[in-house]
């Protein structure tokens, strides 16, 4: 079954696609299956992240950036990160509005993502999400997100391109980013530049970027939009296409690949020792129950017990795993 | 030396107190032998957690109900978790300008919580820090975040009380807060009351309430209030006391205690856990590189890896502890 969902998402099926999406989002029976059948397709799509603050325009640069592109017919896919929602269900009336603005546009898939409930994973599953739209063929994909938790950092940190979007005049309160988002971006977008203060946003990317220095040596250029309008969109292809070319003519497009998938191998196995740890817990007639119970009560202290339960963990977990044959152990 | 840091903390000593948060914050050494230490003395503070979007008047907020709590003299800890910065450094600046205004009030110790660079984290730093605070006497404990991560959710959840501070007319786009942060409420406050909009965000408030129901029965109050203006601070200290007197009255504190600690010992073994791939990833002769290049190079797929990995891990760790002895395992 799981093959013949491979071959209908192969062959350009969007509804296998939707449905292959959702069931590496929900963590489906299969869903590791599926991806470990899509893996051997993938590594064609180019990546770009965009993140920037709530209101700073993210979605509509992102729907011109897509309208730009596919004046070179490339399958766009789009996946919108939005774990934040006045209220509720945010996410997807934001998704079926924007859907209806592409309608009749095969060439452009978009997807929204909202939070999972359980804790982290939402950076795993969003990577998963942009695997399954490699394998189904998009030539370019997009990754937008809210810079404002460590989930959607770690997300767009991932792309092979990450765009950061600024805008001119919102105030310091609400112009407030994740720390550190400023130090992931390739290239930086100030969007609504025909506002105020697009000079002095501009300003102090510079005195930031004066005082730190990159290991690739790339200098992130600074890319004035106006999104609504469509202003500044081309240069912002042009700025993309510039890094990309840089990250070829210096051979680092294989180097920054397997840094990516070492903080990846991290998260996953994160997430699975989560789940181990989930199941544990929730298992062994409720034993963890019990020790809440003796920690609410401070018989127990709760430091004392994760570290001996870790120490179970005595197998080194990796060497469960054959390791690369080309070389020796040391 | 650990003994005299905890000797110096419980008599009150300021500066010993920062020094054991710094600890547990870095991670830096002893930080587990000194929580052990301290467990002993904490349980007795109310832990008060407040959040909300960017701009809602939080600082402003808890600075108040700091000060009209000040009036019956309980000591107070304030922990400001702050991930969110314009730029860099924006919660150490902030922290400097709320101690000001405190100054002179040996009372009142605050403390900003920023991002630590690891992945995931924040949330077990902070509560450890609330944990600190509670060792060493305070009275009453507030934690302030921005409502806008899982994080940040996952560290209100984990206090007594949960305040979510919402703002009338700040447009859909920028009142965006974590899904999922409506249900964890104990208590809602309008801030900023005298704006325009404050009914409708209460009616919306309401209606979300007639569709959900609480496990443990109570209806989350609405507070108004104006902080600038100190209007409705009273109120609000009501409210969290009637919710205190409400969970007593009911028996659910210790229920509730226990809830948090299932969920901090999954949070704390995951920590634990993703500790221990770390340093088997950097170890091992750089083993997880030549993983990382294998995919890169397509040669090898990252689920059927993480999966081998994850099969390591055969024993349970759970069984390497002792289970409480009151009850024989069936």
């Amino acid at each position: 079954m799981s093959t013949t969902l491979v071959d209908r998402l192969r062959s350009g099926d969007a509804r296998a696609l939707a449905r292959a999406i959702t069931t590496v989002e929900n963590r489906a029976p299969g869903w590791s299956d599926l991806l470990k059948a899509l893996f051997p397709f993938t590594g064609k799509a180019r990546i770009i992240g965009l993140t920037g603050a709530p209101g700073a325009g993210k979605s509509t640069l992102v729907d011109q950036l897509a309208r730009h592109y596919r004046k070179d017919n490339p399958a766009v896919g789009i996946i919108a990160v939005d774990p934040t929602s006045p209220y509720t269900g945010g996410a997807i009336l934001g998704d079926r509005i924007r859907m209806q603005d592409h309608y009749g546009d095969p060439g452009i898939y978009i997807r929204s993502m909202a939070t999972r409930g359980s804790l982290g994973g939402l950076a795993s599953t969003t990577v998963d999400a942009a695997t399954v739209l490699d394998a189904s063929g998009r030539d370019l994909i997009m990754i937008e997100t809210v810079g404002v938790g460590q989930d959607e950092v770690d997300i767009v940190r991932l792309a092979d391109v990450t765009v950061v979007i600024l805008v001119p005049g919102m105030g310091d309160d609400v112009q407030t980013i994740k720390a550190g988002i400023m130090e992931i971006a390739d290239i930086f977008v100030i969007n609504k530049s025909d506002h105020e203060g697009a000079e002095r946003v501009e300003r102090e990317i510079r005195a930031m970027q004066s005082l730190a220095t990159r290991n690739d040596r790339w200098t992130p250029p600074i890319v004035k939009t106006v999104a609504t309008d469509g202003v500044g969109i081309k240069e912002l292809a042009e700025a993309i296409a510039d890094y990309e070319a840089y990250l070829k003519k210096e051979n680092l497009v294989f180097k920054k690949n397997v840094e990516n998938w070492r903080e990846r191998l991290v998260e996953m196995l994160r997430d699975a020792m989560l789940e181990k740890a989930r199941e544990q817990m929730e298992g062994e007639g409720g034993v963890v129950e019990r020790y809440a119970s003796e920690i609410a009560e401070h018989k127990r202290d709760p430091y004392s017990l994760v570290e001996e339960i870790a120490r179970g963990l005595e197998r080194h977990p990796l060497s469960a795993v054959p390791l690369p044959a080309k070389e020796s152990r040391s």
